[in-house]
């Protein structure tokens, strides 16, 4: 569910009224009850709010159905109300609770894989939690040392070198291991989700022109290239460092399996321009399958009805043909 | 015609040949005419290319027609041979040359506007021009101080702040005066050539979320909204900063009639996702109507017949576009 004061429970309802989601997979809403009730009554939904006590015996119960939408609410004290548009502490309680419950569900095999609705950092913050994200929080209870998020949108498929770094610190934080790190994930993500044997990874540069043989910048020559070249010796089917224009032209054109871009804006820019609103996160890494919505709590939209639930159909799009091309 | 040891001439003709191209306009290319001929056979073209001595005269005139080619050849010693693929100082003069032809020609009415192909700027060199483009031999020739590239690809047009600088400059290079120039330039680009009375313009951020309120980079609130607070105190209709992600995603959508991004590849990587190979440039601020294709001589596949004439067909339907519009 994500955070609750968020604008997750009202884009859960509202996709799992769509038909199309329910062909996919047989999904299960793990937060407050009381609170998916408001929301679906609030929305005017026909839909019936099913409260589900033992997720294991549901699996192949009649529970499963458009028209129900079954929630396991692991609060020993249901959440009724919550502070709705803005951070607290019991937000971050709970949000940390549904995250929890729900990898123990997965790694016991009670469900396939994991779409998670958006947490708040600040709330989270406020509960005692002080991961910057679902993924490093994911990652602590999975104990999994390297993840990373590949964020996917139309043909696109993207591995970031640094993630919120200002521009002016740009230059510095681009090392050779979060580099090759990005690299790495970027094929194993392709290999072991996708599975693509042989993947092709398009390296994008720093600087314009991948910095025009140093004329712009050395950042392709002291840094990315040594580490495309690290990967390559490692069996990585990478190449580059390439002029970012070039390469995401390329790449929504087909060129390249998956692409490592140097920076939030140049993969993100690309991704929005070609997908905007359908965007999706992927964590690889991890030993269970989770997707994630790219938008966050939206806490100034709450209670408006007007929330669009694209990115978490897309999330769950994908974690659906995943778990079912792992399964096959 | 460019730089005539570049791929000017083979796009020229490949151009030329279009059915489409003659629907919108009356072309007459200034360049080398054995040149042009040389092409037009090696391509096994059918077309004729034609000498033409006085422009003037031939306006209205026969020569006007599918199938032909009509070529005004300034030269005293029309250029026969010139070493492929590699610049030279004779390149360098002789593209030149047909640069200050064409500026004359549709300064004194005998043509509407002005389409450039690729000159390499190692040739000027060469031939002692300390131009680093096209551009500023333009402004030069037309006494023109405050100039700038407008860049054009499906729904976007987009005018930059700074061009070719290395990321670990950039911040340094993202100063009020640039960011206010280009503001005003979109401005006068949208409302003199494209002639929309009151054009929305997009302002980027240059930080990831245009800096989160200062938590990733402060160029946002120290540089680039006081920039935009002036313009709009002087009565354009200009909006931002906004993330560059959601801003170009909006864009491609329609919310904007153009965009002021940053620096260059968060500019191009937008364009070239969604219009790889049939981006245009547009000189902003000239006198004179002058388009311009978005590539450069690409001196390594010259006489290889592979050149793709996609952007130059952009850059003369864009020009006819606004010549024809400025003529109503």
């Amino acid at each position: 569910m994500g955070d609750p004061a968020g604008i997750g429970p009202e884009i859960i309802v509202k996709a799992l009224c769509r038909a199309t989601v329910w062909k996919m997979c047989r999904p299960i809403v793990i937060g407050s009850h009381p609170i998916m009730e408001q929301t679906a009554q609030r929305l005017g939904v026909p839909s019936q709010v099913v409260l589900v006590h033992d997720f294991h015996k549901l699996a192949n119960g009649p529970s499963f159905r458009p028209g129900r939408m079954p929630v396991f609410d692991p609060s020993v004290q249901p959440l009724k109300h919550i502070p709705q548009g803005r951070p607290s502490a019991l937000a971050g309680e709970v949000s940390a609770e549904y995250i929890r419950t729900a990898v123990r569900l997965v790694q016991s095999g009670g469900a396939n894989g994991l779409v998670t609705a958006p947490i708040n950092k600040k709330a989270m913050y406020l509960a005692g939690y002080a991961y910057p994200g679902h993924t490093e929080f994911l990652a602590s209870l999975t104990r999994t040392k390297k993840v990373g998020m590949m964020i996917l949108g139309g043909p696109l498929k993207i591995l970031f070198a640094t993630t919120h770094v200002a521009m002016c610190d740009l230059s510095r934080a681009i090392t050779g291991r979060c580099v090759s790190q990005a690299i790495r994930l970027a094929h194993q993500g392709l290999t072991q989700l996708f599975h693509i044997a042989h993947p092709r990874i398009g390296v994008a540069g720093l600087n314009p022109h991948a910095g025009d043989n140093g004329v712009f910048g050395q950042e392709e020559q002291r840094v990315i290239a040594p580490a495309i070249r690290r990967a390559q010796a490692s069996g990585i089917s990478c190449t580059g460092p390439y002029p970012a224009d070039t390469l995401f032209g390329k790449a929504v054109r087909g060129a390249y399996d998956g692409v490592v871009a140097m920076y939030h804006d140049q993969g993100l820019v690309a991704l929005k321009t070609v997908a905007f609103g359908h965007c999706v996160n992927l964590t690889v890494g991890l030993p269970i399958i989770r997707t994630s919505v790219d938008h966050g709590t939206a806490y100034d939209i709450v209670g408006q009805g007007t929330a669009d639930p694209s990115s978490l159909i897309e999330a769950l799009t994908l974690a659906a043909r995943l778990t079912t091309q792992r399964a096959n």
